[in-house]
């Protein structure tokens, strides 16, 4: 039987795909230092015999290593994913994103484990100036803190897979995931706004940015299919990108009005303005799909179907909110 | 007057710049750990006023913030280029090349020093489908610890460029350098090879590895050419990117030929077979040098006058060989 080692165990996908592979039959190993993730998450994971979970930070070599023994495959999926605030704590993307994932690869190593599959992002495009944006795109320039970690640790692992210590890497770039368990990003923003003040609604930008969304189950779909049916060893490398996005984009504004019309809300929308919501916000995001839909996997739910199922979630799990008032609203 | 810091003073490209620096008539702080630099190679700068030499590690934050102050100018060339044996200290490049160059911006934004040139590799191109490669190559697969140091490096600029934090952010990417106070590489090897026993010479590969070699004193012109006359203010991006090399290549067997011919000897070659000298080596690096070209700068040197330039050197300067027998041969 596999044994599966997830890091950001507890985190929004972590935990999603935790579920999958027990379901599956998987034994897995849960690995989080609970930083941003979530114990209640776990909540059908923990009870179960093939689970087990070790809190403990990839900034850990010892302990990670300890905690991979005897695992097979390595799903890496834990990053700080604070996009926004980057300049605020520069040195936690280094460390969360890119040390963390050299330990993730040197714990591999030391317990001779050769497959590995990674949470990139389609961040990494930069501001791309082909779209719908190919894994073979023009080499671009970072734009974020969080896209430069993130482009560190998918060449780290390359570099690993290509150099003979890996047999299998597979780099996901993936758009914005939403659904259950989505603790940040614009529908957990305008939902909590809409909470707190239901007449109004402050949208970052001008509302007119393009975005693809991914509904979590589709995701975890996609990881498992990929993983499982598309063994690299043929291939001319070990490493293999993906593009993990949906072929539809919506603009922030249809989103909205998903949201309220769900909500039967009439808000007043204030815009702050400008085509972009932040410093390295990036105005349109769409990846080309067509590769790992090539692959046989195709997303079930379409962006609208993914906001709905978000919304209903938060709505119904109001205690992933922190206390209100803390801090500014944060959306990607 | 301009204040220009230079990381890695005391290697070949710093301790050449530094020379050209202060002919020029800058004020030059050094900074180098002095792990591979020569405090030799300085001995030209370091009795001239405009010059003061700072012994410290980039991993060393407090003090590279001080030593930087004042500076309007940071060339960011210190790294560890041991590219062929990163497997048997992984840890090296993450820590000397990544988490320095996170310091080094770190250091120019407590000092407010908004302007930076960067000693990046056409290895970042990995094993390019398309020779001559350009700078907007499809985005790579990296194939070795260096090279995806040398990309985190680079994308930690870029996000730093972009996200407003410096105005100018040059990244180039050099094809092997060779010239004066040159200490590893294939002429370094097999020059060494050739005093020890000239009737054999040991070659890494089949020898018909194709690369391209760039005169030092070309690419320090190069990067001043650029830098001083280049800004990045009014172009798309703040991070400008250029290829640094020659429209040339030779072969190895080539290379081999100069230098025999040069010391009059006729050794028997001993191939060690493969198309590829070491795991991680690229059979032909070849980058397209149109970009750096049309901002008015060009090669003086070709491969073969650069070559045989760097064997009078190791001829004059024998010092620079450890003791003999220490350690393989190492050429890139």
């Amino acid at each position: 039987m596999q044994k599966i080692f997830v890091t950001g165990a507890a985190g929004f996908i972590g935990s999603n795909l935790i579920d999958r592979l027990l379901a599956d039959g998987a034994s897995v190993v849960g690995w989080d230092n609970l930083s941003t993730g979530q114990e209640r998450f776990l909540a059908d994971a923990v009870p179960q015999r093939g689970f087990r979970l070790v809190r403990g930070d990839n900034l850990d070599l010892a302990a990670l290593t300890a905690a991979m023994s005897g695992c097979d495959f390595v799903f890496h999926l834990a990053a700080n994913a604070d996009i926004k605030d980057g300049w605020a704590h520069p040195r936690k993307d280094l460390e969360q994103n890119t040390t963390a994932t050299f330990n993730v690869l040197e714990a591999m190593r030391a317990n001779g484990i050769r497959r590995i599959a990674f949470s990139s992002t389609g961040s990494v495009y930069g501001e791309a100036t082909l779209i719908p944006t190919p894994e073979d795109a023009p080499f671009p320039i970072q734009t974020s803190l969080y896209a430069a970690s993130k482009v560190a640790g998918e060449t780290l692992i390359s570099a690993y897979a290509e150099g003979g210590q890996l047999d299998e890497a597979y780099l996901f770039r993936f758009v914005s995931i939403l659904g259950e368990r989505y603790t940040h990003g614009h529908v957990f923003d305008f939902y909590r706004q809409l909470v707190e003040h239901p007449d109004r609604l402050r949208i970052l930008g001008d509302g007119r940015q393009r975005k693809s969304y991914l509904y979590v189950q589709d995701c975890v779909s996609a990881l498992l299919h990929v993983t499982r049916t598309h063994t690299a060893r043929d291939a001319k490398h070990r490493t293999q990108v993906y593009n993990l996005g949906t072929p539809e984009y919506v603009e922030v504004r249809a989103s909205v009005g998903y949201l309220c019309a769900a909500l039967g809300l009439k808000p007043k929308l204030e815009f702050t303005g400008g085509e972009r919501g932040w410093i390295g916000d990036n105005p349109f995001i769409f990846l080309d799909t067509k590769k790992i839909m090539a692959t046989g996997w195709k997303p079930r739910q379409t962006i609208e179907q993914g906001i709905i199922a978000t919304l209903r979630w938060l709505e119904a799990n109001r205690w992933v909110y922190p206390a209100r008032g803390s801090g500014e609203p944060a959306h990607s």
